[in-house]
C-alpha cells in the first residue's frame, strides 16, 4: 500500500504553473502566494461527505470535478477571479484506481480555471473532501449577499432543477423516462461553476449567491441579510431541459427548492438590465429575469398571470434531514 | 435539534475584530480579507479525524484549542504571522455541550494570535475537522523546507517527547505513574504553536518544519528537499519534564521519533547564533542547539561522546499504520 507521502507525491504533486502568483505549492509546511496589489482575498470552504453529499459509489473523476466545482461556484457568487486551493482528503483506503480519476476530475477544472492545487492534507478515516478556495476581487466589488435594494431585479443564471430531477430518478421517488434521467444527471454530477459571470458582475450587480440548498432558502439569506423581500414569478423560472418535459406542480417544486443547482442568483438594479445582458454574452452563460426586490420583508410567489401562489417547499438542512 | 445555520451562527460567528485586515467575515459566501501590502500569504490545511488524530472522548475544548494549534504551528514552521483560519466542521449530531467548550477552546487560541475566524462550513458525518490557515510573511524570508544548507546548525524549541509519553500511558504501553502521566498530558492535549519564535527567526533561520509526525521524519523532509544530510547528537535533544525522569532508551526514541510535539526544528547558519538565541529571547521560547547539517546524505545519531549510535525508529504514517 502507497505511503501517506507517497500518495500526496503521486496524485497531488504538480510543478507549479503560474509561478508569478504561486511562490511556493505542495510539499512545505505552508504554501506561498503572492497576492495581486490592490485586491482583497476571498475565502470559502466547503466540505463534503459520503452519504450525504454524494452517493457511495459516486464516480471518482466527476466526484473530483464536483468537490472543487461547488468552492469555485463560492467564488464566482462573490465575484471573485479563482487563484488557488487546498485539498484536504480523508479516504478508508488508498486506492490508486479511485485517487487517478478522482484527481484527473479535480486538476482538469482546476486548469479550466487556472486555479492552482497549493497543499491541503490525506488522512485515514471515513471519506470526507474538504476543499478551501482562495479569489481575488477588487476591493467595493464584491457580489455580498448583504447588498441588495428594493427595485432591484432579481436574476438567474442558466437553468435550475435538472440536478434535483436526477436525484429524484435516482432515489426512485420518480418513475422518470431513461432518456430524462441521462439528460438530467450531469447537472447532479459535474455541475458548471459560473465563474465568468461573477467576475463579468463585478460592478453591475449588487447582492449574489450560488443555488446549493434550492433557490427559495439561497434567495432568502440575500433578503434576510438585506433586510428587504421579493416577489418571485415562478413561472419565469428557468427550468432545466429535463424538468422541463415534467408536469407543472414538479417544475416549480424543483425550479424553486431543488438543490445542486450551482447557479447564480443575483440582484441588479433596473437600470443596469443592459449591463446584465452584456456581462452574460461575454461570460457566455444565459441570465433568465425571474422577480423583483421590494422593501416589504418576505418572499412572495406569482404565477404567470400575476397571481399569488402558495407551494409548501423545504430548503436543504444538513441537521434537519435524516 | 439546532439548524445548521443555527449552529454555525450561535457557536462561530462573531463580530470581525480587525475590520482593517477583515473586510467581511462569517455569513457569506466567501470571506473577504485585505492583504498587508507587499506580504506574501502563507496557507496551510489539516484534517483531523476522531480514533486516528484525538480519542472518541476527547475533552471539546482541549480538541478546540489543539486543532488550530496544529495549524498556527504550520504558520509558525514557515515564519508567518496568523491572519485568519476557516473550520470545516462535520458532525454526527450538533450538541450545544460538545460545540460550546469546543468553539471556546479553539476561539481563545485564535484570540491569542489575533487570528480571525473568517467561515467555514458545517455538516452531519463522522466527527472531521478541517482548518484552513492564511499568515503572512515578507517576501523571501519563509522557511522552508529546502534551504538548509551544510554548515548549519540544527536546533529544537522547547522539549520533545512529552505528548508521545502521555499517548504511551493512555494506551497502557507504559505504566506511568499518575504525576509523570499529568505532567506529560498537556504536551499531548495542549500543544504550545510556536508562533512567536517562527516571526522572530525570519531572516535569522534558513529551513524550518514543526515536528508532528516526529523528529526523525520531520527533520528527513528537510533533509530530502534540502538535498543534505545530518549528524544529530541524541544526547543533546531536549527531553521534555516527564520523558527525563524515564529510562535512557525511551527518552532517546520518544524524543527521535515520539510525534504530536509542535515543536520547531530550524537550520541556521553557525555565525548566527547569536542572533538565534536573541530571537528566542525575544519570543520568550527556550531553543537547543542538536546537530548540524552536513553536505553527505543520510542522517547519522551520535551519542554525547560522539560515539555513532543505532536506534529501532518509526515515524507515523496515517496510512501504513493500523
Amino acid at each position: 500500500m502507497l505511503s501517506e507521502f507517497d500518495l500526496i507525491a503521486h496524485y497531488f504533486t504538480r510543478p507549479v504553473r503560474d509561478t508569478a502568483r504561486i511562490a511556493l505549492g505542495v510539499g512545505d509546511d505552508c504554501a506561498l502566494t503572492v497576492p495581486t496589489p490592490g485586491m482583497q482575498l476571498a475565502i470559502s470552504s466547503d466540505m463534503l461527505v459520503e452519504g450525504r453529499h454524494f452517493f457511495p459509489d459516486a464516480e471518482p473523476r466527476a466526484l473530483g470535478h464536483k468537490c472543487l466545482a461547488v468552492n469555485l461556484s463560492d467564488l464566482a457568487a462573490m465575484g471573485a477571479r479563482p487563484v488557488a486551493f487546498t485539498l484536504a482528503l480523508a479516504l478508508p483506503e488508498a486506492r490508486a484506481e479511485w485517487l487517478a480519476p478522482f484527481s484527473a476530475g479535480m486538476l482538469a477544472l482546476a486548469d479550466l480555471h487556472r486555479c492552482e492545487l497549493v497543499g491541503g492534507d490525506t488522512t485515514k478515516g471515513p471519506l470526507n473532501i474538504c476543499i478551501t478556495i482562495f479569489g481575488e476581487v477588487p476591493p467595493g466589488q464584491a457580489l455580498r449577499r448583504d447588498a441588495a435594494q428594493p427595485g432591484d431585479d432579481i436574476w438567474i443564471s442558466g437553468t435550475l432543477g435538472d440536478a434535483r430531477l436526477a436525484l429524484a430518478g435516482y432515489r426512485n421517488e420518480l418513475a422518470l423516462a431513461p432518456d430524462t434521467l441521462s439528460q438530467a444527471a450531469p447537472r447532479m454530477h459535474a455541475p458548471t461553476p459560473r465563474v465568468a459571470l461573477g467576475t463579468a458582475l463585478c460592478g453591475i450587480a449588487r447582492a449574489a449567491i450560488d443555488i446549493s440548498d434550492g433557490l427559495v432558502g439561497d434567495l432568502g439569506h440575500i433578503l434576510k441579510r438585506s433586510g428587504v423581500g421579493a416577489t418571485l414569478c415562478v413561472d419565469d423560472l428557468p427550468a432545466g431541459a429535463a424538468l422541463a418535459t415534467q408536469e407543472r406542480d414538479l417544475r416549480r417544486r424543483f425550479a424553486l427548492a431543488g438543490g445542486d443547482d450551482y447557479e447564480l442568483c443575483f440582484t441588479a438594479p433596473a437600470e443596469r438590465r443592459g449591463d446584465v445582458l452584456a456581462a452574460a454574452l461575454q461570460a457566455a452563460t444565459p441570465v433568465t429575469r425571474v422577480g423583483r426586490i421590494e422593501a416589504e420583508a418576505g418572499l412572495r410567489l406569482t404565477d404567470a398571470a400575476g397571481a399569488p401562489i402558495a407551494l409548501q417547499l423545504a430548503s436543504f438542512d444538513h441537521f434537519a434531514s435524516p
